[in-house]
C-alpha cells in the first residue's frame, strides 16, 4: 500500500441512486484507467452513497489537470456529488501544533524521518517553546505563539496567515493544550486532527485520566478526531483502548495512555495521508 | 485455579498501617495454614490497605466455624479492618434476573451446566415470561414478576422476600430491562451485578448502541458493575470493547455487542464467585 | 445488515484485468439492479481480482433462476472468472459436529434459537453421545457415530451419505475431537469450518493450551479456519487472542480460551452465512 | 508508580514452604519497614514460590549496604532462596543495540529524554552506522561494530569488554539484526531483552511478516523476551497483537507491526526497570 505509486484518488458522496458505481467505473474504463482499489458504502438509514476509488495514472486518457473538470462535468454534477480528487505523488503539507509533551511529536517525526509517511512538515507551532529544541534537532522551523486571553485573537490571526502562506493542507494537534477559537476551527473545516486522551464521548474536556481514575474504569482510551467548534465533539477517525486496574495510579494511566495517544494519532494521520477518511455530518467513513 | 479446593479466603481492607501483612501471615503460619495466594494493594492516594489471602484448610489449627471470631479478635479489630471470610467448598447461591434477551442467560447456564462454575442457581426471575421455557429446559424454577408503575413496590417486596427465603448470596441482571428501585438496591449493597451495554461512563441509560451509532464511535463496549441507587454509576468490575466501523449498522452493533455483554458479565460473575472483588467507595479492587 | 433482505450476492475472482468492475456494475445497472454493497480487492502480488457485490432483487430485470446463466455468459466466462451466486432469502443448511464440550454448541444454538442467524440446522453429529441430551432439548436430531480405528472409513461414508441426504451446505466442527480423513475433507472443499484452540500457526495439533503454558506465552488465541487435508493448515477465516499471565494455570487458560473459541467460531460462521468469505489458495478474502 | 521513591525491592524464589511470607514480612516489620507492594505467586505444578516486595527505606532499621547480608542470613538461606535486591534510587544502566531501523530507538529515546523512565543510557551499539546520527543528536555515544563472519568473535569480545567497562546492567536489542553468539548470550544470562516481530512461538527466525502474509493470518504480533542461546526461544516478558486482513500487503504488515514492536519492547523495558520481571526456567513471573 505504501509503495510509491502514480495514482489518482477520488473520494465522493451523494444521495444514493442507481448506476453510480457503473457510471464512475465506466468513466475510468473508457479512459483506460486501471482501478487498484474501489470501496463503496451506502448508509441505509440516510440513503447516502460514499465511495473511494484509486486508479493508475500511467496510460490514463485524461491529463491530470483536466480530470477534475471532466469528472465533474460527466459524472459528479449529474449525481449531485461532493468529491475530492487527490494524486498520490503530491505530498500533503502538514503543520504540527504542540505544547509541552513530546511523545506524539517524536512519534510523528520518527515516521517522517524514516520515510514511513509521504508528507511534508513545513512547520511546527507551539504555544510553549518547550518543543523548540526538538524541532530544531529535526531541522523543522518552530514558530512560538504564546497565547494569552488578551492576545489570542491576534495570535490566531497570525497563525492562520502563516498556515496559508505555507500552503498547509491539514494540521495535527499533538497534545496541543490550548483550545482553538471557533473562528480558527471554522477556517479549516475537517482539516484539523486532534488526539483526545480518552475514549470519547466519555471524559470530554480537561484531565480525563483523573476522571477515569475517579470513576474506577477498567479501560482507558484515546480518540483521534477532526476538530469542530464543539469541544471534543468532532467526527471520530480512530479510537483504541487498553486495560487498567486498581493497581494503576493516575501517573500509571498517564504513562499507559501516552502509548495509546501516539499510536491512535498516527493512525489517524496515516488515514488522512492516504485520503481514506471521508467526513460527513459528524461522522466519518474510513476506507481502510 | 478452578480445581476443587478446600480453602478459606479472607478479603480485608483498612487504613494503611505498618505490620498488617506480618500480622495476618503470622496468624496463618502460627496455626499451620499454608498460603496459596496472597495479593495486597495500598491505594497511596487515600493510604488505604486491601488484601486477599487464600489458604488451605486441611491441617489448619482453628476450626472453620471459629476462624471469623479468632481473626476478628486477634487481627481484624486491632487494625480497624472490614473483612469477609469465605470458604471455597461453599457454593454461592446466585439468582438471575431476565427480560426478553437470551444471550447472557444461555452463556451463564452453559457454564453452570458444564461445571465451569461452582455455583448454585436456585431461581430465575423475569419481568417478562419470555425466558420461562429456557429456564424450564434447564430445570431451574422461573418466577414471573410482571412490573407496572402501580405494582412495582409490591412486586419488589415479594422479590425480596423470595430472595431471602432462597438464601441468595448475590444477583445477576442478565440484560434485565427494568430499573430497580433505590429501596431494592439498598437492600442488597454490592450484591447485584449488572451488565450495561456500553463502555461506561459513556452512553449511560437507555439505547446506548443507538447513541454510539449517532456519535460515530469506532469502538463499542460493555461494562459489568455493581448496581447502586445511581443508574449505571456503581463500582465497575469488568469492561471490554470491540472495534466497529461505518459499515456497522445499529443492528450490527447490537449483534457484536451481545458477544461483549455475555463475556464481560460472565467474567464479572467469575470474579465474584472466586471472591476476588473487593468494592470500596465507588470502585473495586480486583484480585486477579 | 442482518435484517431480512431480498438480495442476490455474487462472489467472484479472476486474473486482474481492466474493466471488470465496470462490466459487472453495468450488467447490474442495465438490468435495474440496485447495488447495496460492493467490495473489491486486487492482490497486487499475484495480480488477482476479487469482488463481492450484493444487489436488490426487487425490480431486477433477470429472473432469479436465470441470473447465473446470464452472468456467466455475459461476464463470467469473458473474464475467466470463478463465481458463486447466493440469495439472501435462502437459509444455508449447516451441520454441527461435536464431541464432549458444550460451550461452542450452546453458543451456536443460542444464536440459532434467538433468530440472530438466518440458518437451518438439520442435524448434529457426535463421535460421543455426551451432547445428545442438549441436541434433543433444542429439538435437533442427533446422530451418534462412534469412531474407532477399524470403523472410521465406514462411519465417514455413512456420515457423507447422511450429509448429502440432508442437503447440507457446510459443516461446523464445534470442538470436534476427531481428525477427519483426507477423503472426507476433500469431499467438502472449503465447506468445513473448524475452531482450533490456539493462534495458528502456533501450537498446531493436540493440547495447545498445555503447549502454551509450557512455553510461557503472554497471550492465548483461537482460530476459525476451513479444514483441509493438512491438519490445522487450512485457510484462516477469523482469529482472536486474550492476555494471560503466570497466574493462569492450564485450567485457567482452558477456561479463558473457551470464550475465545466460541466467539471466534461464531464469527467465522456469521461470515460464512453472509457469504462474505472467499477462499483462494490457502488464504481467504473477508468482505467485512 | 513512577514517582521518585526511596524504596528497596526484593525479588525472591524458592521451593514452596509454609511460613515464607510471614518470615519476610516479620523481617521488614521488625525493622520498621513500611511495605508499599507485596505480590507473591505459587506455581502449583512445581510447588515453587515467587515473591516481590517493595518497602520504604526511610526509617528502615538496617543500613542499605547491610540489607542483603541480613536478609540472606536471617531469611534467604534458611528457605533456600534465590533473591535479588534493588534500590529504586539506583538508575539501571542500559545499552541499546541497533541496526538500520529507527522506530524502537526513537521510542526508547523519547521516554528517556522526557523523564518517563528512570534509566541511564551510556551507549548505543550498532552493527551498521545508520543510527549514528540519531544517537549523536541525542548526545549518546555511538559505537560502531561492523560484524563479519570472520571478525564476529573478536568484535563480540570487544563489545563485552566495553559493556563491562560501562557497567551495563542490561541490554536491549532494538530490532538488532545480528544473531548474538552463544558465548555472548551466556555471558549475560537474562540480561538481554530482544523484540521479535511475531507472536512467538509462531514465525520464529527471519522475515516473520513475510511468513505471516504467506500463511494468511488475521493477526500479527510482537514479543519481548530475554535472549537465550536458542534463537527466539527465551523467556517471554510481553506480547501483543493487532488485527490484519487480506487488504494488508507485506508492507502494511511491516508498518503496523512497527507500532507493536516499539510499544511491546518498551513495555518489557519498563517492567525490567521496575524490577518486576522474575525469570525462572524458560518462563517469567511478571509482578504487574
Amino acid at each position: 500500500m505504501n509503495t510509491p505509486r502514480n495514482t489518482a484518488i477520488l473520494l465522493m458522496h451523494c444521495p444514493d441512486q442507481q448506476g453510480i458505481v457503473a457510471a464512475v467505473t465506466d468513466f475510468l474504463y473508457n479512459n483506460n484507467g486501471n482501478i487498484l482499489n474501489l470501496d463503496q458504502h451506502v448508509d441505509q438509514d440516510i440513503r447516502h452513497f460514499f465511495m473511494r476509488v484509486e486508479w493508475e495514472l500511467d496510460g490514463f486518457g485524461i491529463p491530470e489537470q483536466k480530470i477534475d473538470d471532466f469528472f465533474g462535468t460527466l459524472i459528479g454534477n449529474k449525481f449531485g456529488m461532493h468529491w475530492q480528487l487527490h494524486f498520490s505523488r503530491k505530498k500533503p503539507r502538514m503543520a504540527i501544533f504542540v505544547s509541552k509533551m513530546s511523545h506524539c511529536l517524536y512519534d510523528i517525526l520518527q515516521r517522517y524521518m524514516s520515510g514511513e509517511w509521504s508528507v511534508e512538515i513545513p512547520l511546527i507551532l507551539g504555544n510553549h517553546n518547550t518543543m523548540q529544541s526538538i524541532a530544531e534537532r529535526f531541522g523543522i522551523p518552530f514558530h512560538y505563539f504564546e497565547i494569552t486571553a488578551k492576545n489570542k485573537a491576534a495570535q490566531e490571526a497570525a497563525q492562520i496567515a502563516l498556515l496559508r502562506e505555507k500552503e498547509i493542507d491539514f494540521m495535527v494537534l499533538a497534545r496541543y493544550m490550548q483550545i482553538l477559537s471557533s473562528e480558527f476551527v471554522q477556517t479549516f473545516p475537517n482539516r484539523i486532527i486532534n488526539i483526545h486522551h480518552s475514549f470519547l464521548p466519555a471524559f470530554k474536556g480537561a484531565r480525563p485520566y483523573h476522571s477515569a481514575y475517579e470513576r474506577g474504569v477498567k479501560i482507558i482510551g484515546a480518540t483521534g478526531h477532526y476538530v469542530t467548534a464543539d469541544l471534543d465533539e468532532g467526527p471520530i477517525i480512530a479510537q483504541d483502548v487498553t486495560h487498567v486496574s486498581h493497581r494503576d495510579s493516575i501517573e500509571d494511566m498517564v504513562r499507559k495512555g501516552k502509548d495509546l495517544e501516539k499510536v491512535v494519532l498516527s493512525e489517524a494521520i496515516w488515514l488522512e495521508l492516504q485520503h481514506k477518511v471521508l467526513p460527513y455530518g459528524n461522522k466519518t467513513v474510513i476506507f481502510d
